[in-house]
């Protein structure tokens, strides 16, 4: 049976600006007798990569401009300038300025807030920013896991975003490594032989959505390993998963 | 160690109208040793449940309308009428006719097609439609494996849908019963106390999302058992994930 299993990297402690997230997570799997085996997905948390790449701004340290000031007042008394300034500053579109912010930041994401955020940041006015790219983060923390831990894996950088249509957020890949992040079944036969049209899976959102049911919120669980699964399908990038802006119906 | 599994039901038979999925499931996982346990939730696609409700048409017996034929014709020589016609009997509003017809449905989903599908369908001009409601597709298919499984568990009735601003489709949850849709940790306190905003995750979809992994799109497998979730939250509706329209930005 082709079963697939997602367990939590428990123990991991705080982490700051330099700190080795592939050493932390070997050491806080090996503390209860677990390991990383070929094959299997880690999954992280947006959250911990930018605090250990320093991707964070002090809010007391940043003097909002003409725009900031003027999209706070549109927002109303609980927005807070020097926010919108940081999320501003991470954004090459605003798509919509509406209750909140949704941009399109540098990388291409369109999100709520440009992906910064305070929550589970220790500071009253310390923010993270997204990682200023993705892919390679992941791809650092695969090499770093073959270099120290002997094991060969794909790694997923994921965040929750909003989505149009569709209430609540939800777990999607970022940074992408050494597996699939989309699999195109165009041209393939379907059970009745004829052929699959518009097909394209994006399977790496998918392993992400699930890896956030791990997760959760409000448990420190920024890391979860995703066994079994193995697809015949080349490795992608996350960049993969951004729908250019020239294909995009919605921005 | 708080892990999640998920495994396919494996054998399933082509289902057509009428077929007792409920008796199909526990058939085939019982041929292979295999039971459903409570609290487990089935993850049963979308097209499996329309053939069990006769949700088919067959583009023999349509005869396409005008706004049918004026779409097909700006859509180009690929397009046929009566495939719009079919999808535009399941519409409240056409969102976008460019390339492909991006609609809201009867039930209020934005998706590609109305969800009208031709794969996986015997018949060289047979579709499926969604179901008519698939909260309560789910809440039978749930009642009925109480009855005749003498089982509690959660079922997700799913489909793979486009998103706006990404690539490729994923899985989400249209019908939910016996497990909640979305998780509201608003008001709750992160790991330095400060509270969450913001934040309503969509995990009847991540759990959808899961299952995709397992399904597939060329192998038969349209059940997926999900193992080990066990949210402290109420159990909600499929209809909760459902943005209603003057709260959307993007339609």
């Amino acid at each position: 049976v082709a079963e697939l299993s997602l367990s939590p990297v428990e123990g991991l402690p705080e982490v700051g600006p330099g700190d080795d997230i592939a050493q932390l997570v070997i050491d806080a799997l090996a503390k209860r007798g677990q390991a990383l085996e070929g094959g299997d997905i880690l999954v992280v948390a947006q959250k911990i990569v930018s605090k250990s790449e320093g991707r964070l701004r002090d809010l007391a340290t940043v003097t909002p401009g003409k725009d900031a000031r003027r999209i706070a007042e549109e927002h109303g008394p609980e927005a807070d300038p020097r926010l919108i300034q940081v999320i501003l500053d991470e954004t090459v579109r605003v798509v919509r300025s509406e209750r909140v912010l949704i941009v399109e930041t540098r990388h291409g994401y369109v999100c709520a807030n440009a992906g910064v955020d305070h929550s589970n940041v220790p500071g009253l006015d310390m923010v993270t920013l997204l990682p200023v790219d993705p892919d390679s983060s992941a791809e650092s923390l695969r090499a770093r896991l073959r270099e120290i831990g002997r094991v060969e894996v794909g790694v997923i950088v994921s965040d929750t975003f909003g989505r149009a249509w569709r209430i609540g957020i939800e777990n999607v890949a970022l940074g992408v490594a050494g597996l699939p992040a989309v699999i195109d079944y165009r041209g393939q036969l379907d059970d009745f032989d004829q052929e699959l049209t518009a097909t394209v899976v994006a399977v790496a959102d998918e392993l992400a959505a699930a890896a956030e049911l791990v997760m959760g919120k409000t448990a420190r669980i920024p890391a979860v390993v995703i066994r079994g699964y193995h697809p015949e399908a080349l490795p992608g990038l996350g960049k993969d998963l951004i729908r250019p802006a020239e294909l995009d119906l919605f921005r």
